[in-house]
């Protein structure tokens, strides 16, 4: 390529990368605003999440065609095109963590439109939100600085999430079992407590993707261990 | 490219192609051994189950890996790049779907290593996964063929398994509800039908992949009506 040509390359480069934290930070802000609506019972904000998924979507596909677009033109080699085929991954997880958070909108008008709305208590639900916020947040760190040291942390995070997960669905079982008249709308907080699991795991996909992207290497299945292993070899 | 390159090139795509459509029967058979392990009680089935699911994932990285090398190599334009693009993206459900198959391996283990195992009657729940097989062998089959017919066909059996877990949802309640000791596995027959209904939707998502590799039009989050419309113009 010419000097020309490499640098309109690295602008092009650039741009989509902006545009994947663009995305991100609307999925941010979509998990953030239907957890709002959960704790505060305010069923507008719920519609309004279920409603903005269809902007998520439109991001990934235009995403997806610029990335194609990039591919065709300008024919990237090695390191360059193993960003663009992991940026195709990770705007996969970020729509499908838009998916979940839209998950979530629903169920939360079911719990909050019914006769008689019922609300356990979900101090550990949120406490999950909270922290797979925050993975989500550190795997878009990760990636815009490729960083492997917040990558490892986010697969650590994830492990928390699975833990806070079991003594959550502990806790909904025994709520269920004390008065299974309360059955149906526990298991609405249930599947929001799973939606909130797999918004991890989501994040943790784009962490590991970070790994592959940095070393080539896949540690895709690999464990944490395996990560930070990699990331102390960073520098 | 000359001739000899097209020839190896088109070789190349074909392989791709097929490790795909090899991976693809895997999935199935994981999906197929989970539910008979379900079915019959068989808990040595359920754990063979788990074990191979790092079969499936070695698979996705091996065929990652050689989508980026065709593209590094022979820079394909326009409809090539689509086709492997679309790859890494079917892959991606695949292997999500090998995940569900193993967690349904988790919870039939989990239900009949209890003291009282108890199995809730899951005929709907076997209905489900026989249309979820249906499914993905149809999304494999329109892969192959490039056959918008069928890949129109899985976007509708799509909202009939969606359905089926809707009333499937509803019985568990009634069990639950009936029986609060049975709350427990009752739940993990509840996450198996969560896990068809997911596999499913990773089927559907591989049809729509298909229609962008045919018509470069991107069907995703558009519904079965908008994907029959371009299968009536596909010849």
């Amino acid at each position: 390529m010419s000097e020309h040509t490499l640098k309109q390359f690295d602008a092009e480069l650039e741009a989509v990368r902006a545009r994947v934290l663009q995305m991100g930070g609307l999925v941010e802000e979509q998990i953030a605003r239907a957890m709002q609506a959960l704790s505060t019972g305010n069923t507008r904000i719920a519609v309004q999440v279920v409603e903005d998924d269809h902007r998520v979507n439109a991001l990934e596909v235009a995403i997806d065609e610029e990335c194609s677009t990039i591919i065709a033109r300008r024919q990237p080699a090695a390191v360059d095109l193993r960003m663009l085929m992991m940026v195709v991954k990770t705007i996969t997880d970020l729509e499908r963590i838009g998916d979940e958070a839209a998950k979530i909108g629903r169920m939360t008008q079911l719990i909050f439109e019914a006769d008689r709305p019922f609300v356990p208590r979900t101090n550990d639900v949120r406490h999950m939100a909270d922290v797979a916020l925050s993975m989500l947040r550190n795997a878009l760190d990760a990636f815009a600085r490729l960083d492997l040291a917040v990558a490892a942390k986010v697969v650590r995070q994830d492990e928390s999430v699975d833990d806070t997960f079991r003594g959550v669905l502990r806790q909904l079982i025994t709520f269920m079992m004390e008065d299974p008249r309360t059955i149906s709308h526990t298991l609405e907080i249930l599947f929001i407590a799973k939606a909130i699991e797999r918004i991890g795991d989501h994040a943790k996909n784009m962490s590991e993707y970070v790994v592959y992207m940095v070393k080539g290497k896949d540690v895709r299945h690999t464990g944490p261990e395996a990560i930070e292993r990699e990331a102390l070899t960073q520098h």
